[in-house]
């Protein structure tokens, strides 16, 4: 990946892996360890950085996306990467604080190819250790004091609050043509997008630049959270196990209302009605799910959702084309959404 | 319990329940109102202002204990009510947080006399709802700009985090004389005490007091909190299920090691030895749990709880006093920490 990047940019990309690794992981490291013991461990689990038995580990660890766009942004507004090193570490416990949480409230017993913490340590546990991850990104962002720290930290707080909504409102989405479909794209905008908006965002406001950067930078931030989750809804059906970390068709097989689903059932064809009538049903043998994707994709859900993704990540890259960031920072962030959002190619 | 105060103090008391309703849960309210539907309607439940089909609620929405506390120290330093309005809005929204987030963490079943929101509405949606709870109170600080703001809303993130830690060390606690005994301690003094050491403080934060007297009611809130918990302990053994709102013994059904088993299990006595023993028996019939009960009590739990809960009062009173308020609110003050900790007399 940072031969990649390397590559694209033709410079010691900002954005290599290892670079952003270097940066953010030793803050997240440093502010798990001071954590009670039973928190830290399971934090530590989480993260990637112990196993189950609380040996060093190297892998489960994420992509950093956050923090990678962050620090992004950062270099195409001129700072330089410890202007904003806390505040990617922050987002990155906040992301990881709402996928602990998302695990437990989902029942999903794998999350990057591992145990899921609460099947390792328990839901109990596990639940305070999310609230813990949880505070320690809003501590960072509360008690710091550089350059536009008020804003940031409204900002942190208000995203965070927007994925509690968009994980809510996931649970209640309803089938129904268009009023499940608007659904679905408000929980999107809090779930998946708040987070990247506020990892976007928080470099402009540390760097004072004028609202309508923030706004383009935001802007871009929401789209690639549409286009990312619905990539993400796809692959759930048709992608590769071995590159999403969980097992296939688990949305489906929880009968969860994703993307491509909430569009077939209200496709007016035989492969919908078809597919209406055997969404009910109780099985969730391979065959059965084979079945259900079969359908999904006859009657259109891939394909639109494929087309939606690829729209909304163009428009993530228009909006960015607008912030105005160096051309350098432009090209790696381009490359960057391209390859959050098609991570399997 | 307006009458109880008023003629305490002989004025127009700050600290009657009224008084302080009428300041915090229409914010409390506000709050929840704009949040996603399935959310707001479990935080509604949770704090007492719906029934579980969604109808206006009178009953189930707790003391207020910490907005109490919190403008009658205010009223000490010589601010407005509406200094510490939206503050004391924000340490009940957490406060609730901690408590809808433990519930499910515990399996508890009740809660102020009615079934625990996650009984209601399930795990899941109960843990976004929890975490929707900790976000609207901590945006409360984060996005307040009065006198103290920035070190208000650290000492809030701090607390909460220390409310974290607590509720994962409780449920991490080993029997065995002091080490046991220690661990609760420390366990009591981020569960309980720490979110009332922020309830008491925050206002001469924002009055600009000097550190000593911030110092002097935190220290009252550590010692309040301590004396509380111990307190809760002793109740949930031999107090009264319609004064608690919670099932009699429920802790040494689950075998909680709260403070007077920890005591007993480590008493170098007949009683200490037949506790021990029967500690570990699986039996939850109530014969079981009177048996334990006893034992508990004759190896010198009960009596050796309620002192050291006397004890933890008194020098919280103690600390109230070094902090300088005005007498009125000193004396206020007094009452109320005597009826949080001795709530049943």
């Amino acid at each position: 990946m940072s031969t990649h990047v390397a590559s694209a940019t033709g410079s010691q990309a900002l954005l290599s892996p290892r670079v952003v690794r270097s940066a953010v992981l030793p803050v997240i490291q440093q502010q798990i360890s001071v954590l009670e013991p039973s928190l830290a461990r399971i934090c530590g689990y989480h993260l990637g950085f112990i196993d189950e038995h609380g040996d060093p580990s190297r892998g489960g660890d994420g992509k950093l996306t956050r923090a990678s766009l962050m620090m992004a942004v950062a270099d195409g507004v001129g700072l330089r990467p410890e202007d904003v090193q806390s505040q990617a570490a922050a987002v990155e416990l906040l992301h990881n604080a709402t996928l602990l949480h998302d695990d437990i409230a989902d029942t999903d017993e794998l999350r990057r190819s591992r145990p899921a913490a609460w099947k390792v340590f328990g839901a109990s546990l596990a639940i305070h250790a999310g609230n813990a991850l949880q505070i320690l990104g809003l501590r960072i962002v509360v008690d710091d004091s550089g350059p536009g720290h008020k804003e940031i930290a409204s900002s942190f707080t208000e995203a965070i609050g927007l994925v509690h909504a968009g994980q809510a409102r996931e649970l209640t989405l309803q089938p129904g043509s268009d009023a499940g479909i608007a659904a679905y794209e408000q929980m999107v905008k809090e779930k998946a997008s708040a987070l990247l908006e506020c990892s976007l965002g928080t470099p402009a406001m540390r760097a004072g630049k004028p609202e309508h950067v923030l706004a383009a930078l935001r802007g871009a931030g929401r789209h690639l959270g549409i286009a990312l989750q619905i990539s993400n809804d796809v692959e759930d059906i048709w992608g590769d196990p071995a590159v999403t970390g969980k097992p296939i068709r688990g949305d489906i097989e929880r009968r969860n209302l994703t993307f491509p689903v909430l569009v077939a059932l209200s496709a007016d064809s035989p492969a919908g009605d078809r597919l209406s009538r055997l969404w009910h049903a109780d099985s969730v043998t391979a065959e059965h799910l084979q079945a259900l994707a079969d359908l999904i994709d006859e009657a259109g859900g891939r394909h639109t959702a494929q087309r939606l993704s690829r729209s909304h990540l163009d428009s993530a890259v228009e909006h960015l084309g607008r912030a105005g960031l160096s051309p350098t920072a432009t090209a790696e962030l381009t490359t960057l959404f391209d390859r959050i959002v098609n991570r399997a190619a």
